[in-house]
């Protein structure tokens, strides 16, 4: 449809900004150590304390609690005249990587609550339950995988499983569940949305470089990680000339500059990444015989990616021939990408042309639970701008405009999806 | 001058093959840890036991003994009427790197006492002294820097200051020599040479591919090394478009191709080598923020030298500005080509080509105590072939053949300077 042919009814709500920063501050401070640095990993007793923040703001919103197996908690605003019907569920996450910025996850949860609590408020009668959901363990830094309570709840993981996850701190998942209170009852899967949207920040530049207000997230890379082992010969870098070198140094430094080459010339959004490279034996004066690093591709079309994969393969083939090494690469992680509901992100466009604001479609590059609740409901994005791009890191930020300007957005969108706008 | 023009006199000695062979074995069975593993570092129990051995066999060959105030040993046969000449001398050094093969320096040392043995043995009376060496601490490994012995025996380095040098250990290299037996009384230079060869495998691959017996060595690899740092900004792995990253790896991979390309499409014997490379935070899916990597570029010819890191500041300075990464270089290291003397590379290639030996003049790429001899006399390198071109490894390996051969061109090239060929 055309953005022009969705007509909102007449509206005049937004969220409270002051409770929505005041909250947001007050989480952050959650799970602060010695150092001020802010980590609150899945079940820990951090965690535990900020779920019992998000619980307190949830039960003032009048909403009623529910915690599942996985230990995913839902905040649901069952409106009497719609008992029946499936519910609009917002949501994201509350535990943090290690030493993290305060945005990441939390900013969906509470503009969720806060969007519930607005509607209430103003004595709006939805035609669905809403609810808002603090899913388990997205970070994934204690336990893998990451978008693990989202990944349970949508059925893409039994429970039992997840729950015999050992942690890097040599912790059962579901033992620390049961410590810290949020082993929930309910089966996962309780609930069967209706629709699903996720409101966080972007953790990337592109909004911010050019000026835009909100993403509308269409979909969801796909990721492909391999690690690549090339081997050659150690030899001496003074007696050695050029010619007699199998030099497996170089021939990494290679791979590196032809992805990078092929990703930036390219008109897709392809992305490709050499985060770690170690080369063996490591001395300033013998050529390495072993470079061992990592690739990292990311398209939001599952064919693109593929073709990258292939591209990748057929250089290393041809590269090993011509340096004399021998090339192996293991495959680390794979996912296909996600491809969000269009009717919504076209929702979120048109929300955010109605209150002013610039919009685009995007694409997200970052992982997200929206990634497995997709799998069970129209699902789709809502982004506001990362300053520098910048997330899990202390320096993460998103100015209160922009904070306002999305919850605001959410509110349109679920509105809209609930039948009150 | 020409080839044809060196004449020889009649002459039909050749070395004892089987008593070298069986000297070198013997020696390299000095300084074997339990795993069979052979390490002699500068000044320590196992140098000792190496340094014995080496002295008995000069003794044996009826060789005076002097030893100077570094340590360097000096086996010397004072022909009685040549008591005021200046003499030949032949050396290397018994010092060894970790884990060693028993060729690097030993087979120059004791191709030195059996080159004297056999013109003693053959009753031949040469025109002046000849004298071989072992020098300390060629190495460097335990005390820096490498070649020190006969740094401070040519003059580069005070004596005293050497003694004062703090080993990896914490010992004082004096103190250790003391208390090994070989703090000798001799001032450093009390020996003028009149020419120093020096016997030696390649350590590099050219003879061995070549198929070539005898390398004539004119001059030695000036040696250029810097720590290259590149900042960049960490950023999302996924959330990043390519066009708007600042990857350090990145920069630093095409700063590996650069100087690969340049080294070997040029005519010119200059090598480069990225040895070690490192990238922070080293992430699968964080872009590099910082690269750290080393550059060592040789070659024999200063103002070529010179002309590469010039070139390299120039491509280094442009990356930046393109990557918008910031650079900074540090010079680790740097020594100016050494120029053996034309006349004794000359003789080399003479007496192997009168013993039927195929040879060609060479650069060497390595460091040897050769280059810091060259301050003070006339000298020259003559290199045999390494199998694999491997060194500073169990695996180093030379032909019996090969060291026969060597051998035999040191024996008629010191025979020639000491007048008796």
């Amino acid at each position: 449809m055309e953005k022009s042919e969705i007509q909102f009814k007449s509206f005049n709500l937004s969220i409270n900004a002051e409770r929505l920063f005041s909250r947001l501050t007050k989480l952050g401070q959650i799970g602060r150590d010695g150092d001020g640095k802010l980590t609150r990993l899945a079940a820990t007793d951090t965690d535990k304390a900020g779920r019992d923040a998000v619980v307190v703001w949830m039960k003032e919103a009048g909403l009623e609690i529910a915690i599942d197996r996985i230990g995913n908690i839902f905040g649901i605003w069952r409106s009497p005249d719609a008992e029946d019907q499936a519910p609009i569920l917002m949501g994201s996450h509350i535990d943090t990587v290690i030493n993290a910025g305060i945005y990441d996850g939390c900013y969906g949860v509470l503009a969720g609550i806060e969007v519930i609590k607005t509607l209430r408020e103003a004595g709006v009668v939805p035609s669905r339950p809403i609810a808002v959901a603090a899913f388990t363990n997205e970070e994934g830094v204690r336990y893998a995988p990451d978008m693990m309570g989202s990944l349970v709840f949508a059925g893409g993981l039994p429970v039992e499983e997840a729950l015999a996850t050992v942690g890097i701190d040599g912790t059962l998942l579901g033992a620390e569940l049961e410590r810290i209170g949020y082993a929930g009852t309910e089966d996962p899967g309780f609930l069967q949305p209706h629709a699903y949207v996720e409101l966080h920040i972007e953790q990337g530049p592109v909004l911010e470089r050019m000026g835009i207000s909100i993403g509308a997230v269409e979909n969801l890379q796909g990721i492909s990680w391999q690690r690549i082992t090339i081997e050659g010969v150690a030899n001496h870098a003074g007696t050695t000339p050029m010619a007699m070198r199998r030099d497996a140094g170089h021939a990494a430094a290679r791979v590196v500059t032809f992805l990078h080459d092929r990703a930036i010339s390219s008109t897709t959004p392809t992305v490709a990444t050499v985060g770690c490279l170690h080369f063996e034996p490591s001395a300033i004066n013998v050529i390495p015989s072993r470079a061992t690093f990592t690739v990292d591709l990311r398209d939001p079309n599952e064919q693109r990616l593929k073709d990258e994969e292939a591209a990748l393969a057929d250089y290393l083939e041809k590269l090993a021939a011509a340096e004399e090494v021998c090339i192996t690469a293991e495959r680390l992680a794979r996912f296909e990408p996600v491809i969000f509901d269009d009717n919504i992100a076209e929702l979120v466009e048109c929300a955010a042309d109605r209150r002013g604001l610039s919009s685009k479609r995007m694409t997200s590059g970052a992982g997200h639970d929206a990634q497995m609740i997709a799998r069970i409901c129209p699902t789709a994005m809502v982004f506001v701008p990362s300053v520098g791009g910048i997330s899990h890191n202390p320096r993460e930020y998103t100015s209160e405009s922009d904070l306002v300007a999305g919850a605001n957005v959410l509110l349109d969108v679920v509105s809209r999806l609930a039948g009150v706008l």
